[in-house]
C-alpha cells in the first residue's frame, strides 16, 4: 500500500501519526481541527508540503463545525481556526501558502450560505492536494533526469512521502531514479534530534526495497569524503527569492562539505514552497525546539543537568552551495534570482 | 572531588565506569587486567590518554597475577595480557605506545625475580600516569595562552579529565582560560552516536561552573556560521608525521566549517598522541562501531527494520584545517611536518 500522510476521508481528516514510526503504523482520523493544529505542532504530521495540505483541510474541518453552529459566528470560527493553524510552525512556507488561499476563497465566499462556503473551502483544499501529489510526481521525473547510473545518493531528514500528500520531493526523485534502476544504495542521515531519517526515510526506502545506509550525521563528512555518494539531494522548507535554502538543521553542513568535495547538491521542493517576498536567508524565522529533544532520548534524560540547549530546528543553506533546485515547474539553476523570477507568479 | 579517571590504588586499578555517567558516578577497583580490557572496549574508560594509562597499570596486573602462578607461565602471560589489551581498540595511539614501552621494559627484565619484575612494570604505569597528569596541565596552560578574552568557545566530543589521567587536554585548555576569566561559555556537540559530549563533556564543565550550551552535532554549522564562536578545540586519538589528526568523528567537518567562517581549530593533545611512524590519515586504521549504537536508542530501537550502518568511530582531518597543535613541549604550528620533527623523538 502506499504510504498516505494526509488525505480527506469522508468529512475527516485522515493522517499517519509519524511520531509513532517505525514502529506503528497508526492512522487517526478526526473532525477536529484542533487536533490538526497539535498534530502539526506534535510532528505527527510534518514535511512542509504535507503540513500545507493538512492546514487546508483542517480549515474545510473548521467550516463544517461551524456550520452547525449559530450563523453569526460562522465566518469569525473559521478565520479564527486559520489563525491558530498558522501559528503552529514558523519555519515551512507552504503552511502559509496555503492558509493565504484558503482565507482569499473565504473573503470571495462572504455571501454563499454556509454549506456552499464549506464546498468552495474543500475544492480549495481538494486542489491544493491535487497539486502537490502531482507536483511529487513530475518533481521525480524531473530529478530523476539529473541522476546518472550507478549513483549513491545522499539525504538527510525526511523528504519523502510521509513529508507530502504524494510520493515526496528528494524521495520521489531517489525512488523514481530507482526504479530506472539508477540508483545502488542511499545513504541516509539519521537526523539529530528527532531522527526523522532513521524513523521514517530509512523505512521509507526500506519498504521500496532501495539498499538503505544509516549513518550519524557527523559521518556525512566521511561519506562525502571517500566519494562514497555521487549526489546529496534534500528538500525544503522555504526558499527565498535568490534560492537560499532553509531546511532541516543539518542541511547547510551538508550542502559545505558537498561542494568542498565536488558532489552536486540538488534541492527538491514544490513551487509552493517558494518564498518571493523573502529576498535572503537572514529573513527566515527559524523555529526553535524544546530543549527536552537534546537533553532527552525516549524520555530519559542523558544530558548532564544544569546545561542550556540552542536547537533550531533548521539552517539556511546559501544559493551558492545549490547546485539545482527541482520544482514541478522545472530544475532551476544558477543564479536563482533569475531563474525563480521566470517561473512567474506562485500557482 | 578531582575528577579520576584511572588511578593505581594499593595493588587495583580504580576507574570511574563512564557509560553511567552522568546520572551515575561509580568508581570500579579490579585487580583482573581482563576486565580492564573489557572496560577499553565497552568504553568505560575512553579517551586516548586514559587508555593509554589504563593499559599500562593493567599489564602490572597481569604480571601481579601471574607472579602468584608457576614461574615458567610468568612471562608469557604477561605477554599474552599485552595482546589482549592491544586488540581492543584500534585507532588511538597511546594505546600502543604505552604498551609498547611495557613491552620493552618487560623484554629488559627477563632476568629478574617476579617480584622485581612488577616493581619496574609498576615504575613504568606510574611513570606515564604522572607524565599525562603533568601534560595536561602543561597543555592547559600553553593552550590559555592562545584564547583570547571574551571567548566563547566549541569542543566536540570529551576531551577531558575523564579522558586522561589528568585534567584533560582539549577541557583542561579551557578550564585554564576559564579560570582565567577569558571564556563566557563552551558549546559543546552531543556527539553521536554515544553522547560524549552530552553525557561527559557537559558533565565535567557543569561541575567546574562554566556555562555550557548543548548543541547536536549538525547545529555547529550554525553556531559558527553566525559567529557565536571564537575558537573550536577538540582533542586527538592519533596525529600522524604531517598533522593530520584522527579523532571522534565529526571532528573533520567542524574543522572544515570552522575553517570557512575564518575561526581557529585547535587540536590538543599530549605529545604521547604523535604517531611519527605514520605519514598521512589515510594509513591510520579507523574502528568501526557496533550498528546498534545507531540503530537502538537506550536500548529500543529507533531505525526501520532492514537497514545498513557504516559507523566509523573516528575520521581524520587533513593537516590544512588545523591552525595550531598544542602539546606538552609547545604549541605545533604549520607546516606539521617540520614542527613535528623538531620536538625530537617521542619521551
Amino acid at each position: 500500500m502506499d504510504i498516505e500522510a494526509v488525505r480527506w476521508a469522508d468529512g475527516r481528516l485522515r493522517f499517519l501519526d509519524q511520531t509513532l514510526l517505525p514502529h506503528e503504523e497508526r492512522y487517526v482520523e478526526t473532525a477536529d481541527h484542533h487536533v490538526v493544529a497539535e498534530a502539526i505542532r506534535a510532528l505527527r504530521i510534518r514535511g512542509a508540503p504535507a503540513i500545507g495540505v493538512a492546514a487546508a483541510y483542517a480549515v474545510v474541518l473548521a467550516a463544517l463545525q461551524s456550520s452547525r453552529g449559530p450563523a453569526t459566528a460562522f465566518f469569525p470560527s473559521i478565520r479564527r481556526a486559520i489563525d491558530l493553524l498558522a501559528s503552529t510552525r514558523p519555519t515551512a512556507v507552504n503552511l502559509f501558502t496555503a492558509l493565504d488561499r484558503m482565507r482569499s476563497a473565504l473573503d470571495r465566499s462572504t455571501a454563499l450560505p454556509a454549506s456552499s462556503v464549506v464546498e468552495v473551502l474543500l475544492e480549495h483544499a481538494d486542489s491544493i492536494f491535487r497539486h502537490d501529489v502531482e507536483s511529487c510526481r513530475l518533481i521525480g521525473e524531473l530529478g530523476a533526469a539529473l541522476i546518472v547510473p550507478g549513483s549513491a545518493v545522499l539525504t538527510h531528514c525526511n523528504a519523502g512521502a510521509l513529508a507530502t500528500a504524494g510520493a515526496g520531493t528528494a524521495l520521489s526523485i531517489i525512488t523514481t531514479a530507482a526504479r530506472q534502476g539508477k540508483i545502488l544504495r542511499v545513504f541516509v542521515d539519521e537526523t539529530r534530534p528527532l531522527l526523522q531519517g532513521a524513523r521514517l526515510t530509512a523505512w521509507e526506502l526500506a519498504r521500496a526495497r532501495i539498499p538503505v545506509t544509516l549513518i550519524t550525521d557527523s559521518t556525512a563528512a566521511t561519506v562525502l569524503r571517500k566519494g562514497m555518494v555521487t549526489a546529496v539531494i534534500v528538500g525544503a522548507d522555504r526558499i527565498t527569492a535568490t534560492g537560499d535554502v532553509a531546511n532541516k538543521v543539518g542541511t547547510y553542513p551538508l550542502a559545505l562539505m558537498a561542494s568542498v568535495h565536488d558532489v552536486p547538491f540538488y534541492v527538491a521542493a514544490p513551487s509552493t514552497t517558494l518564498d518571493r517576498a523573502t529576498e535572503t536567508g537572514a529573513e527566515i524565522v527559524i523555529e526553535e525546539r524544546d530543549p527536552e529533544e537534546v537533553t532527552h532520548l525516549a524520555g530519559t534524560r542523558v544530558a548532564a543537568q544544569g546545561v542550556d540547549v540552542f536547537s533550531p530546528a533548521f539552517d539556511v543553506t546559501p544559493n551558492e552551495l545549490v547546485t539545482a533546485i527541482v520544482t514541478e515547474l522545472g530544475v532551476l539553476r544558477p543564479p536563482y534570482t533569475g531563474s525563480i523570477r521566470r517561473l512567474g507568479p506562485p500557482q
